[in-house]
């Protein structure tokens, strides 16, 4: 693998002609796929076209220290899935924009396409399109997934409304934990669990909870959680024009994350809240609701889906612990740091 | 305006704030715009969905030295609509990722994201979604851009066939003098006029005649010359299994890129071929569409569309100079220069 040429000793078009070689020939509802000045699909019939774009960063998203080129390669696909399933579209097709240092090996890019494309194909999507460039310093992997959707269907934030229960799917703050110990190798609290790193190397979008809570009309307001549950919590609260009780003890913290957390001195609650990269799903759905939730847990296997609040008429963020109030804790910005 | 804060200073979400505010609330075919995990749109009845993503990087699409932030904005938005235009689709949608240095000014990313959206404004297309993020060095802009188009009037790459006589938009080679003075600023040639430097800067998609070629049916194959009018009639070629015969005296070279060419004591029709970044159209259309295309004239005001060649049935690239046939120079790599 060592031996493998670079980028830049085979070119940008050899790149393109690399990644054409691994998509297969047909994907459902493509008219022209990779190869042209731009792909062709079709639309699902009556259907609605649902589209995200996410770009990780090498430097400010991962660091090739800790992420393997398989790493990257599911993740950049994996956080564009994560934005369809929170708006309850299946997705479809996908484009990559691939920016390349000329030194990375060929060996390398191929892995981390293999990833992109072993994903996809785990969710039905097809990789039609793309552009390949050089880059000056770091990686830059930017992916569009475009999803499919029925009007009704579609999970938007602003439709959570009082007496919603507030619902979060797995478990939060292993990822956050997994960043914590990349970040300070020789943290005091020592190394978080392989666990809890691999939750933040190798997310999982929740498609299928996604498509599920969409096809079955069983929520009334959904996001990811990308920024974190407490940013989550906060933008639907915001759009919906609402509030929301959060029950601390409620909060489905990963066990070891837990456990890590209290080693390092944080408070479990707040760390899971604040972290970022759990690309799990908050929504809320009425009590009335509880059978079309049924269906959605027919369809979901062993995923959890655990209440952890309440949506209140009057507005405001509160965590309840240990029978007292508190205002949430704040988001997640990324010019606040690298995460 | 060098009192502005910089991106670091307000961060992401602040960004994106911005963003949003200059968007138009309503766009045709949006359900939901900014501001969600992902964009809805309702595709255009009975039409095929046109997808095409490309970046631009700083350092190696452009350099901060010669070109402004709305040379930048506008550039990012118009490499994208030339690709849809080549394909004959109307464009309708786009989504901008943008991986921002923390050290660029607030008021230069209000300027480019004006750029854009202002082009966007003159070709009816809404920006519906986008990434901001942190980047450690090198600005990176990422856009998708998605249109629309009848099934059989989408044009391919693949349909040249004999004795179809290739034409070109517009004039090319003035990109291509206007990029080397900027690569050498001390070039022995003196600069280049002003006028060629503006077609690099400010490149045009034909949206009009991609679009007016497609509903016509006056086209059987068509690309567009980001990468060159010898690549383009390379790729042509190539994918409808036919030659080409171009005729040197035909082609349109810009006068004063002419001039210049063999001031640089370069040969003013290789250079020109070979010069990438003109945003023209190089097309093929059978005689007996001459009635098609005087349609499509029309529509396109003064923009010229000149024949250059002739479609043949034996393989090949050549290029008649003088009664003697050459072969057509290479094209352009990414990786083997800064663009």
């Amino acid at each position: 693998m060592r031996n493998s040429p670079t980028v830049g000793d085979i070119g940008e078009h050899a790149v393109i002609q690399r990644i054409r070689e691994r998509v297969p020939a047909h994907g459902k509802g493509v008219v022209t796929g990779i190869g042209d000045d731009a792909a062709v699909v079709e639309p699902d019939r009556g259907a609605l076209s649902v589209l995200t774009t996410d770009t990780l960063v090498e430097g400010v998203h991962f660091d090739l220290a800790h992420s393997s080129p398989t790493d990257i390669g599911n993740k950049a696909l994996a956080v564009n899935l994560s934005d369809l399933a929170a708006m309850g579209a299946a997705p479809r097709h996908a484009l990559l924009a691939l920016s390349l240092p000329a030194g990375w090996l060929v060996a390398d890019v191929d892995e981390m396409i293999d990833a992109f494309l072993a994903q996809a194909a785990r969710h039905r999507t097809t990789l039609v399109g793309g552009d390949v460039t050089a880059a000056p310093g770091a990686l830059v992997i930017g992916v569009t997934a475009i999803g499919s959707a029925k009007r009704r269907r579609v999970l938007g934030r602003d439709g959570a409304r009082p007496e919603d229960i507030v619902y979060v799917s797995g478990a939060i703050g292993a990822a956050a934990a997994g960043l914590a110990s990349l970040r300070q190798a020789d943290h005091p609290a020592g190394p978080p669990p392989e666990e809890c790193r691999r939750h933040h190397r190798r997310p999982e979008a929740r498609v299928t909870l996604g498509v599920a809570l969409g096809r079955n009309r069983a929520a009334r307001a959904c996001m990811d959680l990308s920024d974190g549950l407490g940013d989550a919590v906060r933008r639907i609260a915001a759009a919906s024009g609402v509030g929301v009780q959060v029950d601390a003890e409620a909060l489905p913290i990963h066990p070891e994350a837990r456990t890590w957390f209290e080693r390092a001195g944080l408070d479990p609650v707040a760390a899971s809240l604040a972290g970022g990269d759990d690309y799990e799903l908050a929504f809320t759905s009425p009590p009335a609701f509880r059978g079309r939730l049924r269906h959605v847990r027919r369809r979901i296997g062993d995923l959890p889906i655990t209440p952890i609040g309440i949506v209140t008429k009057e507005p405001g963020l509160r965590i309840r612990r240990g029978g007292k109030d508190e205002p949430l804790p704040p988001g997640y910005e990324h010019f606040t740091g690298v995460d």
